[in-house]
């Protein structure tokens, strides 16, 4: 097999807040025996193994009476779960991406407003969970393939969105509502790290034959670059580990991409880039 | 020839503001011999010849020292301008269209809340002229061919539309800031008299073989109007009266549309109309 070369995308890997929060958690638990998170605190499996023989275990009961510290995760928690956090005690540390918790502020500030809430997302998502709680008992979530129903209704209508979805569906949605409404607030809350990992990702899908992504297969944002590679129409695989890369995906093909979403760690993208290498036969991104 | 079918569309003629400034206008000349109005009140030049020989003026000095009254048009007028006004010793008569006045409000709204306010329109036109007083001295006016400029340095962009501006260069310019800013408000100004006249205008445009459309060669809404049937590739004529229909546009016709601006009366659609008529062999949209 002649030399494969690899175009890996500089943007990928731990964003600010993974990176933040997985600090808080080491920290944290250096301090105690065993802290807990709610949910997994990032969407990577590997990284919460690290984090489990660390002392950090995620739990879904927040009612179980082992708990001491809770740390809450970097997609945030909903606003009722906050509130039933701080009646009891327990020590709460907060590794909320600032950038989650600022779309949760802007939600609660459109409500103030008067605004129909609407939260731009996956709605089984533990972000969206959390954003559509600032939005009042009237916000709504819209996917992808929204129905737009009775928001023809509204004079008002106040956008956030999960920060890691792509700008255009932002941009269909507002194009949508635009003639119902008379008055628009949005707040264009995608992280700048997820728009430009998404726009060198695109860019690197266009010039190879193969697009290998990186990332938990519960990743929102890892999911999201995957399948814009895909509308590249490139062949693209989503993988976790090195462990599922297989060598017949690499037969005549010469240039393979490689990205990774913002909770896989670094370890784990060279082990991938060194497996591609020696089923490569050592090629380059040179 | 064989008998020319019309179709006319029924929101034809004058729209709510315009009928409320004219009654305002001649209501005002019943009491005083000579009144003005800065700039014609409305764009249609017979109706403003019917208010000249009422007494009304259009009079684009409004330090002429024999102004009492003044009346100010359905456009609008700009803020420093009405500040002078109020320091004068003349009767001041707002016939300002109330949709006018709102998208006023809001664009000054947005400057107190610290948008760079962006008006959509056409920099020339005395509404336009007057909306963007009220954005404050950064606000900046966008036509259909705008350069996005400096605006992607922009974080907070606030919305104000021309009242008679299609909604398809709300969308576009939206979907073209989105990328650059973190908050957007838009007021959605167009009226809904606009909106629904290009709607009816658009598909009674697609039903025949020409379009007339009338109104003042002056008026913003007509000449959208007529742009719409020239975008919906049927030949299209903006006439303002009867005088200027030529026999020879309807050889080979059957079935003409009739459309007219917000400005134009009944009595110039009505006679448009019965000309048709004439030159088509007394044909009926029955």
């Amino acid at each position: 097999m002649s030399k494969i070369k690899i175009l890996k995308a500089k943007r990928s890997g731990f964003c600010f807040g993974v990176r933040r929060a997985i600090k808080i958690a080491f920290k944290t638990a250096e301090k105690k025996r065993k802290v807990f998170t709610f949910g997994p605190l990032i969407h990577n499996p590997q990284v919460i193994q690290r984090l489990l023989e660390a002392g950090v275990v995620p739990t879904e009961d927040i009612d179980n009476s082992e708990i001491e510290t809770l740390i809450i995760r970097t997609h945030g928690i909903p606003l009722d779960l906050r509130q039933r956090l701080s009646q009891r005690d327990i020590n709460v540390v907060d590794a909320t991406c600032p950038f989650v918790q600022k779309a949760q502020k802007y939600a609660k500030l459109l409500q103030e407003e008067g605004y129909q809430v609407v939260i731009l997302g996956d709605k089984e998502h533990p972000e969206v969970k959390g954003l559509v709680s600032y939005g009042g008992k009237d916000a709504i979530v819209l996917g992808a393939n929204y129905d737009i129903g009775t928001l023809t209704n509204k004079k008002k209508v106040g956008i956030v969105i999960q920060t890691t979805q792509p700008l255009s569906l932002l941009k269909k949605f507002i194009n949508d509502i635009l003639i119902f409404v008379k008055e628009l607030k949005v707040y264009n809350t995608i992280c700048n790290s997820t728009v430009l990992r998404q726009k060198e990702t695109k860019e690197i899908a266009q010039k190879v034959d193969l697009m290998v992504v990186i990332g938990g297969k519960n990743s929102a944002n890892t999911t999201q670059l995957a399948k814009l590679c895909v509308n590249s129409s490139v062949r693209t695989y989503h993988i976790e580990t090195a462990s599922e890369l297989q060598e017949e995906w690499f037969k005549n093909i010469s240039k393979v991409g490689v990205s990774a979403g913002a909770s896989t760690p670094e370890w784990i993208i060279n082990e991938v880039i060194e497996r591609i290498r020696d089923i490569g036969g050592n090629g380059d991104n040179g």
